[in-house]
């Protein structure tokens, strides 16, 4: 079978690989359906994950299609179609049991990371009863790739952590993948006011018609002066979904006493914390890796059109051109470029 | 009347000053039994804190008798017995109506600090009914000064923050009077161990004697390889009780997936925040000055023998010394030196 396959910062191939097996008897082979790429399989592209060795397949989204089942995984057989969760967990480890599956002491990231991943026409999932989402009859497949990762990612660790409630006026830090999941899902607590912050006007434009009162082109304006000076005394939460130490930056500088700063951004070096003026702001910091413990929820949210993640798909490629696709992936901003979905 | 001025940095002078007199109907004059003094008065003796203007009586602590109140007072009367908080508030702004009296809009930290404070024969205290606790008959008035400022900072700010809970393991980096209130009160909770950590022999053996379970010299042991080593992944809890660069790494350092870091400290510069390794970790940051709503519930837990907030007390003057305690404050670890009770 073919797979995308990292070869060491800056190289990967799409070439022939092995075909993967049932190895332990909590494994499901899932032959992909559709798969695409995240901002994360750029990162180890760019050498940023020295966790992730070379001759790793990539991919750690997509739906597919169960082919073989260990003889101990009970939730799935042959021919289901299920939701491949990033976050593969035993389900009965210290963390599972909190529904912390990113910390899961069998699993967590490993999918297109420590294990051979999605980009591929066959993947191993392990603890499979866990790490797989049944897909409801008549389901827009391509809608649920969102749920494998971004849209958990933006609900748990943007919207979640930071607590939206009715009524708040929130910012978006960041209208990537990422910003517009926390975008959709946000608005399923009412928020009053919605800011959205970014450099690029064709995803402000789009974060507008999906939802949000206020954009700002962060190139253009001074996002901080502008926030402080429109709110009263900054936001209720801050969502930095870049990952850079200017964007975490203005989240620190906008939240208003007793306000939240979720971080959802993977970050590649330390930031300066202003503690010297938030230490009196009773302020709440959060951040972390996607549990994926609403993955059940927001299939209720998509299946019955509550929100539509299909509108973040921007291309559409076959399998077979995924060279092709990571280069329109790693020049999103020039090909308007959200999300990438891959045909197998 | 006397009282203790703040002369600008380095300054303080015990002199007469002008008898405080009812400004407003929600106003109360209260005079005082008892006072102490606090970190963050010796701060403004040191130019910490800018917005504290020369002239200004120090001093946000403290239990009295009502001399006299203003005519919209309706919750206390003169003879009445009672704790000042060191947050005034007046109950009814949005702040204030979710709890956050700390950042009251028309109060929050103003006693010894933008208006005349309590280290002194008599104390005005704006918005009376908010910002008084009536003192239950027979109670031991000295525990009690323990209640105006460091044991709801200790719990709402360290230990409810920190989210402390059954079975936790914890770390309060500091053992000052802060990391000591943090101390008693987190165990209403019942933690399974509690690492204290300081630089001060004698205050670590008073934690051990208070109720913790494991203490470390941080200057003759490096407390973050001792507490990783120790526990499978870090603490559940990791509290700053100081206010350093230093501190707050420990903390950072620690703090297990899933986990918590309360910082209580009051910060003078930035912090150099490691979201490069914390931002998988699934924690979060909190922040914050008391907001004092947990006093009525902490004057029950002092009343009923639960703790024994007295013992913090290591000194004891007529407030007429009250230059000399500065002194003997100043030099707490020689001195050994936590809580001192001024006597008027």
């Amino acid at each position: 079978m073919k797979g995308l396959v990292y070869n060491g910062p800056g190289k990967i191939d799409y070439k022939d690989v092995p075909m993967p097996i049932i190895e332990k008897p909590t494994d499901a082979l899932v032959k992909i359906i559709k798969t695409t790429i995240c901002g994360t399989d750029l990162g180890i592209l760019h050498g940023k994950t020295p966790t992730c060795k070379p001759g790793t397949t990539l991919g750690h989204e997509g739906v597919g299609v169960i082919e073989e089942v260990g003889e101990s995984v009970r939730n799935f057989k042959k021919g289901d179609h299920v939701i491949i969760s990033c976050i593969t967990s035993d389900g009965t480890c210290e963390y599972c049991k909190k529904q912390m599956y990113a910390h899961c002491e069998d699993g967590g990231w490993i999918l297109g990371h420590l294990i051979n991943g999605t980009q591929a026409e066959y993947v191993r999932i392990p603890h499979a009863d866990n790490s797989l989402h049944p897909i409801p009859k008549g389901a827009d497949e391509e809608a649920l790739v969102m749920l494998s990762d971004i849209l958990p990612t933006g609900h748990e660790i943007g919207v979640l952590n930071g607590r939206v409630k009715p009524g708040d006026t929130i910012a978006i830090i960041g209208a990537g993948p990422i910003g517009m999941s926390a975008l959709l899902t946000a608005q399923f607590y009412s928020p009053a006011k919605i800011y959205m912050v970014d450099l690029d006007e064709n995803r402000l434009k789009l974060a507008k018609k999906w939802g949000a009162t206020d954009t700002i082109n962060s190139g253009t304006e001074d996002a901080i002066k502008k926030i402080l000076s429109e709110t009263a005394d900054g936001v209720d939460v801050a969502i930095e979904a870049v990952g850079a130490p200017a964007t975490f930056d203005i989240c620190q500088q906008i939240v208003r006493p007793g306000g939240h700063v979720a971080n959802i951004g993977v970050h590649g070096k330390s930031v300066d914390l202003k503690i010297q003026d938030l230490w009196i702001k009773n302020i709440t910091i959060t951040m972390g890796l996607v549990n994926t413990n609403t993955t059940p929820m927001l299939l209720k949210t998509v299946t019955s059109g509550k929100i539509q993640p299909e509108k973040l798909i921007t291309h559409r490629f076959k399998l077979d051109d995924i060279i092709h696709a990571y280069e329109v992936f790693g020049n999103a901003a020039e090909e308007k470029a959200l999300k990438i979905i891959l045909t197998n």
